[in-house]
């Protein structure tokens, strides 16, 4: 069941990523909205809310909020899965298993995972899509002791983290991310549907527990295009204290 | 004047860097540095925790930190400036303005610098460059009320931030990073000397005061293996909420 601000936020984002509403552009005003949606002004709220969000739209500005950008966008301000977000963004996340081996640890393996060097770990190679395109090919090393759980999932399923939840109470507390770019190799390149040599977005992870056990480790690559990540920072309270330090 | 924590840390890094020290391998314990570099043990400490902010190293485990990383890495932690960022991770920072023109802003850089089309910009292309090495290529664009002051810059000013600061009491306090990846064009490859069409990580990025009134925006391109970003986030406290909200 959608709510009627997810369905305003669906449309709105729908104008924005088909060109309607161009970046630069403003949005209508929120009185408009609401008339031509026949809702509340507190309901637009919410469903503008979710564009900000998305980095689709910028603060208000006067009456009006500007569309800054076209591109699905993901926020590392919340560890969240892969179908988490597609979901939040009103997007449909899906998934594929290609492939997935037991094996034994290499050291750089078992330093992310904190195990023994040769200890037992699964692998997994496995497509995102969304809305029904390849978006992400994700190569996941998960430590031994939940590799069992992992197998025991559906090929297809579409929220592994949801899904380990619900089968064994596993929540995934903290990430830590490395991004870089690099070139896609041949299975890259065959499974993203672009061509070798194509720039990827690389991000390398780790997952632990709340209590800092690490789950996985992975080498995720996304496709050029289908996703932007977003960042927001500042500097310290007091500029002061940086200049000193410096 | 380089601190005793500052000098291990920077030891430690090279062994890192030049492979001394891989990936998955233990550093010696804090007792053992603490010997070796004869200083006390919360002085180790101290230059430890350099590393784990860059990326470098991990958590202990048992009595050692093990390698975990060999490249640099920028944290999104707190908004730091180029030349910031560089010196903490012990590395010489420089710069080159390569162009500099006054224009107008198209549509999409007015909306995000809050300016009316057609306000005057201050474009800027500045080469950035990490212990002598070409490194990043910037694209800035400034708001025209900022303008005499960054063109008053030396061209090979080493800190902008700091400069602007220093010269017009101007505090860069917050910034919004837009991450993807996208393939080195011809200007790219030459000023960051690699081929065109080599993968780049780009960081769009837009910079306020701390009113949250826009100073500048940028696409800003990274040579391939020169850094690293990095982002640690956590669920939400109760992940039931989480599984509720899904």
């Amino acid at each position: 069941m959608t709510r009627r601000h997810q369905q305003i936020a669906e449309a709105l984002r729908r104008e924005i990523t088909d060109g309607r509403l161009p970046v630069g552009s403003a949005l209508p005003s929120e009185t408009e909205l609401a008339a031509t949606h026949g809702v509340s002004r507190g309901t637009v709220r919410q469903a503008l809310a979710a564009l900000l969000a998305e980095g689709l739209i910028g603060s208000r500005q006067g009456a009006r909020h500007l569309v800054l950008s076209t591109a699905p966008s993901q926020s590392f301000t919340e560890l969240r899965s892969f179908a988490q977000w597609a979901r939040a963004g009103g997007h449909t996340p899906g998934g594929q298993v290609l492939e997935s081996d037991r094996g034994t640890a290499d050291r750089e393996e078992a330093a992310l995972l904190q195990l023994a060097p040769g200890a037992e770990v699964l692998r997994v190679l496995r497509l995102r899509t969304l809305d029904g395109e390849p978006v992400l090919l994700e190569r996941t090393v998960y430590a031994g002791w939940i590799a069992e759980a992992v197998e025991e999932l559906p090929a297809a399923c579409e929220s592994v983290t949801q899904a380990l939840l619900d089968s064994c109470g596993l929540v995934f507390a903290h990430g830590e991310h490395h991004l870089d770019a690099l070139a896609a190799g041949t299975a890259d390149a065959r499974e993203l549907r672009v061509r070798r040599g194509s720039p990827l977005l690389r991000v390398r992870r780790t997952t632990t527990t709340a209590e800092g056990r690490p789950v996985e480790t992975s080498d995720d690559r996304y496709r050029p295009g289908a996703v932007v990540f977003t960042v927001r920072n500042s500097t310290q309270a007091n500029p002061l204290a940086r200049t000193q330090a410096d």
